[in-house]
């Protein structure tokens, strides 16, 4: 079958004719590929950013976010058959450690087994995956069109699901880059809050699409955004500040936007935050990490899609023509969320 | 100044001229009236309902849902000024008693001190109060129009704010009883959560105020409602249900609404929950009670009507036509809420 | 084998010769008993209580309290081996379904499977069970020492974990009850919390044991206790009742015990409870029911055990005397817990 | 009466004779002093290190953890008469803005009105505060022996509640610092939770005293103990980490010493926390600023030092000899608290 390979870090991955992967273990699924979604992660990853951390073989078939249809079970698979229209989440967790027990299948025991990072990937005809990776989409749902939601969209309602809390009537919540998860971001929160959701991004193009999914304020991140922005929430900043950029200025930027009490979610990552501690401490700010969600969040997020809470922007792109695509999102070209068919 | 009072227990209220209230204490406000909603609860306190468990002396100004406009503020008031628009909480607390310290106004140590029922309410065209109590009112907001937030919504609100943490996408939520509190639960419900939600009435104009508000289904209360809310649930019945009439039949059938691990949220009262303690331990339910909100409950809810999440459906009648109020409240010809103006 | 069975509904169980169960399935754990605890929910399987509500085939080898060594694994467990200690959830969860995705074993989509209930239960010299049920104990703990934390600690453990948000310094829980569950919840609230601990019951020696088991005040359960504990707590009622038994009496002296805004857990059952809706609406109490604990919990509790945090008052009957445990039990002679030896 | 005042930033404070303070507001309360702890505050407040975020007029009585027994109150004053043992939050706050209204006395719109910091403080014969600020003593509470409970005890009771959801049994939490604030928070998390406690400081001393507090692990400061907690938590790092240095070395340490999904409360200040974004996403790390707490917090400190739960190594030092006591503090001499005594 036909797989998009990484052979080596920071050069661009191959277009390669594979084995077709089959059901070995008694909990694998193989899935045919629906679509598979391009994220900037793969970007890093094609860079040797994970390396270090994650360390793995290459070759690798890349893409993480994948949907399709079952197309072998093995034997002890129960929760799904053949044919059924599915989405996998990336991790394949074990499901008896402590952290899987409470649903935190990212901090299963057995680490990062994740799609197209440690293992093969979506960026093929076929990938093998486990059955607790995998949900079934509920009947007229098309696998290709919600293919990001296995992690852009699963990443954002991890976070936003801790964020609910903080933003009940008459709170302000900022979303900083309204790219593949921004603009998933600004619909969850519009769907499942009553924040005033004010989106910041330095693309007239990406503020348009921000203000179609229900942003209530598109701030041009020119410098002067955080000065907009205060005044957007009466001198005071926003309790929740949403960060898809995570590098350059945004970080700083971020956490000025956010008011005492307030949380900075940090969702994006490449840069560094810098701030004296007496500056977290006075006003009591918090910082919190957030890596892609769990099973259940993606069982969440589907639930929303389903009920029409939340669409994403896609463009589609044939596996063939990857390097398009990977070029389209380098080039800042993309608005919303790429997606490889095969 | 006229006065609508009550003056014995189970005798329809009378309209008097009686003295004007002045801010004689360092905290008190008085407040000109704009609207007075009247409220199921002034229908058990006319009946004596409250007399054993509050004893009040009469004869006594009804109404605990008032907004207005600050008439005359004593020497130590900081919060609003002559001429303010303003809502009020019912209920004068101390600020310094740990329920206070906490916010939770309605358990305040000094007790009850509540308009309408342990002092003068909002049925006249002055009402004293206090600082601690009212909450300005948003530019542009009119006072009358807003009144029943005062309790209805207050007390809605209130049990929204618990429910939310229940209610991700994916969930349903049952709304028993779409009358005054119920019409406004539905909307919060709406604005607040991305949950399905179902409400169930025995009257069709209500089913019908229910569908304007936003509900998902609406569903008769026929005797039948209870298969209707399974099947609209899978078979499993709702996260949560919120029961607005807390008497008669609701109570059985709402309780059995709940599903597995599910809360049943009684607001209504006047009927009795009898269940075995089995059926509340093997699917591991909650009951919660539920009475008024709080004043940042109020402000929330405030905050939620400024932004336009929650209407109220109102219909007015001057002070003096209370009479005409009261027997469309009991006959049942009242969507919405009535409202008095002075 | 040796196995203590249930042939009939209100007879007694008999002691069997029957096959020993092998690990035919993939995920089967066959355990070799070192110890099974005998539970009042016990007697109420033998009385019949269960059949309308979980239909089993008789006839069951009775026991849900189990602890032993692997003896058999099926061939894809990988979380245990052969001759690990191990104490057994007595849930056997699926870990696909939305509720085991999140850490809910009990309200798994594939119903109660539940040893000594739906499936051969721990009163034998072996049982089989499944690799999610089967938890490893730490270096040093006795299996039979620790039998009855399976469910009766288990049970503890998870209604004190709601308990705790609400227990800070300043507060007070009532404990009724202080039998098998009551005596183990008083030493997880003590090592939990830092709420002063009361409890009640009737026999002077349960009370006792409540005192060695660190309660702050021990309350004979004389009809006089509610002024008792109305005293202990300023008048006011505590701020948490957990409520061991759930029948007779102690439903009603129990909620009565709560103070305003306070949570009524019920664990015990076989009574009823009834009370009017205002007496919930107006004091906004809580009435929480509790079943058998997560996986998580048993983790929680095998670690505070190991701690030293909760230590089991247990009586060990040699697997052939299982009518002397059954009858002291119901002559309330057993201080603590029975546990059977094979 | 006698007041120690700075007269300018980075001078020693200087004892003078200045006039008595009086109750003129209505709800001034005016307090005579039993006893006011120094804090490093205190320095960091001499210093300057302030006076940007937080302008004062100079000279400044000093000292913001002040108890003693109410020496005359204001003309609405009702929580507290004269000759009342008292506790004073450092807090003046209105009671009435959205802030005071949910508890959070430090957020309150009228911003800092902090004894010893922008009004006049502590270390003097009498001091004037409001009746919100105050918060009677049990019987039997001597007030000198407790006064760092106002800003110290306080400042960890507000981290500590924050902690306590993390900390269930089987979890560890490590204490940075074991000085005035560190070993009140050893006693804390010891009456409060499950948890075990793993105590870091540079000083035997100091360990030793967190040993006393009831540490399970004294862990010497000295570049590997890193390792050493890395070691005593399974190489995983520990659920929470509470850093009561927040300079130096120590920010980093203490974030390195968290575990995947943990999280790093930062109570010390004075350094700079530095981190890649990347570090706080993959392992879903949370940091969280945290200052003086709450008059709830304060009140169940209290409740805990009532019930024996925790107690406060002081020194005392006669008012004159404030110099020997600020000489002390700076030079790592005292172990617990020093408090003046006027």
């Amino acid at each position: 079958m036909k797989a998009v390979r990484l052979h080596a870090y920071s050069e661009p991955p191959r277009l390669d004719e594979v084995p077709e992967p089959t059901a070995t273990g008694p909990h694998d699924v193989v899935v045919r590929v629906g679509g598979a979604g391009l994220c900037r992660t793969d970007l890093h990853i094609r860079d040797g950013w994970f390396a270090p951390a994650v360390p793995t073989d290459l070759p690798l078939v890349l893409g993480h976010e994948t949907t399709g249809w079952v197309y072998e079970v093995g034997t002890a698979v129960e929760n799904v058959a053949v044919g059924d229209a599915v989405i996998c989440h990336p991790q394949s967790s074990c499901g008896t450690c402590p952290a899987c027990r409470t649903g935190d299948d990212m901090r299963c025991a057995r680490g990062l087994d994740f799609t197209g990072l440690t293992r093969a990937g979506g960026f093929a005809e076929l990938m093998r995956t486990t059955d607790r990776a995998v949900l079934p989409l509920p009947a007229g749902m098309e696998p290709a069109a919600v293919a990001p939601h296995a992690d852009a969209g699963l990443t954002v309602m991890h976070a936003v699901r801790k964020a609910v809390p903080l933003l009940g009537p008459g709170t302000r919540v900022v979303v900083v880059g309204v790219g593949g998860l921004g603009h998933i971001a600004v619909q969850c929160l519009r769907a499942m809050t009553a924040a005033e959701v004010i989106a910041v991004d330095p693309d007239p193009e990406s503020l348009g699409l921000a203000t179609d999914c229900g942003a209530h304020h598109a701030v041009p991140a020119d410098g002067r955004h955080g000065d907009r922005v205060a005044e957007l929430t009466g001198g005071a900043g926003a309790e929740a500040v949403l960060d898809f950029v995570g590098e350059g200025d945004a970080v700083a930027s971020s956490l000025a936007m956010v008011r005492s009490r307030g949380t900075y979610f940090v969702v994006g990552y490449g840069g560094e935050l810098r701030v004296p501690t007496f500056n977290l401490v006075l006003p009591e700010i918090s910082v919190v990490g957030n890596a892609v969600g769990t099973h259940d969040d993606l069982r969440e997020l589907v639930a929303l899609a389903a009920a029409g809470g939340v669409d994403i922007r896609t463009r589609t792109y044939p596996l063939e023509a990857f390097a398009d695509a990977f070029a389209d999102l380098e080039g800042g070209r993309v608005h919303g969320r790429a997606v490889l068919v095969p």
